[in-house]
């Protein structure tokens, strides 16, 4: 298996930023949502937000939640945007705001796993697994919990499994793999949107995870939130929280509810309904789709890759059966001798993550879909010239 | 020594919010900042932000920073204000943002402690220490670093001493009381300001931590920031950052950016000058000048109680002789039989922070003296009926 401490991955200079030229680097490493930019330039200012600056001082948002740091209008819309979208259960559920989610999953952790246990807890993913979740469990040498890689190859009973659906790097829409009643699971349901895949139930999880940045692109905003059903789980997610920064952003958070409002209003707003372009989920899908089709012929045309194959499923939400379009793609280098496919990509000054990040081969390598339309069209056109 | 784990701080119905009656809970356990309202409604629009819909939906604040994720405003607004008031020396040294001074006190001792030692790095502040560095240090069971209490007590070679000066929750001013070659210290200066405290001198040290919730009472928008002298120190504070929240909220920072323009121009702007009621430090050393007044006198009154004493120092901002005001009063119930003086305060229904939590004797307690004005009346007018 890899080492996570050698996996390191970083900023670079080109990371966020546009290609300045035809040969420029290529930043596709990280999953920057930035395609989703010409849609809100597209709404305008009903979404925009003006915060005084009198308001919001106090740490307290509303003291007769258990979560006492989440503003009431996020929540309100969170819970109306899942009944819109149908893709979880959100309603008689406990809610809490986290700085993104990746620190919901640590506060998850912290509430899963006993405060006094002589062992640590093992924390396990079925491979391909999300990059961040070795080093995010193992980066303070914690006595709650510890990484212990593929759940797929855990031989033990109690354990905290994360189930990332659909799939960080593969878009597959998964299962926990193990089924102890002594184990513990965390949904991380990031990518459980219309535009990355069809809707077919509203996951009902013991712990589910949801971030904005990868519904509506505000990554900048780090604001994501969990539907817990366990009322202690969820008071013990709230403490992490507390004692690791002390509550949320306020302003985030209502910046995020206004956001959240749009996105439903884009909907269910009658005013709005006859403007389709005000449609976030329509947006998404019709330009990822796009993008997939682009891709897939430009993968064939190359004859050294291959990308998993998705089936065609019935979405509720929009009616229409549809393969998934998911944020990133996962790229096989089919050449023989199992070349490393990021080190190929980086020769072309195209970044990627390798799957060694990932668990699993550097025959392997994750490429970001959510990027801007320049980003991502000069990639295409850098990935025709590959044979 | 007082077991960490029994000294929960709990947040309770009353937390933050206004007193409806004159015999109602009055709360001051948290030193939530709510008397600067008044003044910011003063300042209106002026400090007012409209963040547009389509903006920071990136990762990326500025690649070319060490810190990715600081937003370049906030950095500038920062340092200006440091010039501005004297209190620390900003240029030339490494800015790091944080969610708040709590993650980057997490994120400072992540970059002291060596990532491979057999043993956890001793953490220790000086009694009275603010009652969150244990349970903060040690919530997580890190191998890294573990609360080693009392640092007048502790014997050793390696360590991180935390110095807070002005000290949460006495107000003195302090310095460190180890001096191994092999120590480390960590400085919060989150009340080195000068309307709690004379500025005496441009701080220098090698982390000093600061945070908008003190300085403007903007507890709400979870945003602090590190001076840094050693670049290395600094980028592990970042890697902390980058990997417990994926940087920091840019609505916050943003917000935070203007907050702070917004007390420099009070002081800078031509137009702004001639009207002292847009100037924030002296808004606030009046209003808590007024109150440590009342205070001292219903102390007095009372006959049971002491506050410690202030000497009389030159403030190089103000350019005024003048005592410290601190943000909390350290009270001492000097009744016979050690009394324990939250729980007396508790019969009276007045919410404090005992000793205990401090790892000092429970006959001591904090109040917080950055409530609203109806808040801190109504908790003199009760003091004033204790006898």
């Amino acid at each position: 298996m890899t080492s996570t401490a050698q996996q390191e991955i970083s900023v670079s200079s080109s990371s966020g930023s546009r290609p300045v030229s035809k040969d420029a680097i290529i930043n596709l490493d990280h999953g920057d949502p930035t395609m989703f930019e010409s849609f809100w330039k597209e709404v305008g200012e009903a979404a925009d937000i003006t915060i005084p600056s009198w308001r919001t001082l106090s740490y307290f948002s509303d003291v007769s939640n258990f979560c006492w740091f989440l503003q009431p209008e996020f929540a309100h819309e969170a819970r109306r945007l899942h009944n819109l979208v149908g893709n979880a259960v959100a309603d008689d559920r406990f809610l809490v705001i986290g700085t993104g989610s990746t620190q919901l999953f640590q506060a998850s952790l912290f509430a899963l796993s006993p405060s006094d246990a002589p062992e640590p807890m093992s924390v396990v993913s079925a491979v391909p697994y999300y990059s961040s979740f070795p080093r995010i469990t193992d980066y303070l040498r914690s006595a709650l919990y510890r990484w212990s890689g593929d759940a797929s190859k855990f031989e033990g009973d109690a354990y905290i499994e994360v189930v990332c659906s659909p799939n960080n790097p593969d878009g597959s829409i998964r299962e926990a793999v193990l089924k102890s009643s002594n184990g513990k699971t965390i949904h991380d349901l990031a990518y459980y949107w219309p535009q990355y895949t069809p809707i077919t139930a509203a996951a009902d999880h013991d712990i589910m995870l949801f971030t904005v940045s990868k519904l509506s692109g505000h990554a900048g905003t780090r604001v994501g939130w969990a539907l817990v059903k366990d009322v202690e789980v969820a008071k013990k997610m709230v403490k992490f929280i507390e004692l690791n920064t002390i509550g949320v952003s306020k302003d985030s958070q209502l910046r995020a509810a206004t956001i959240l409002k749009a996105i439903s209003d884009g909907y269910e707003d009658p005013d709005l309904q006859t403007k389709p372009g005000l449609k976030m989920f329509e947006f998404g899908r019709r330009l990822l789709s796009m993008r997939w089709q682009k891709l897939r012929e430009a993968v064939k045309a190359s004859g050294i890759f291959t990308l998993p194959d998705f089936e065609s499923v019935h979405c509720k939400f929009t009616g229409e059966t549809t393969e998934a379009c998911p944020a990133f793609a996962w790229l096989k280098c089919e050449r023989e001798g199992k070349e490393d496919c990021a080190d190929l990509f980086k020769k072309h000054k195209i970044l990627t993550r390798g799957g060694g990040h990932f668990g699993v081969e550097s025959n392997y390598a994750r490429v970001s879909m959510v990027d801007r339309d320049e980003t991502f069209d000069l990639f295409i056109e850098r990935l025709m010239s590959l044979r």
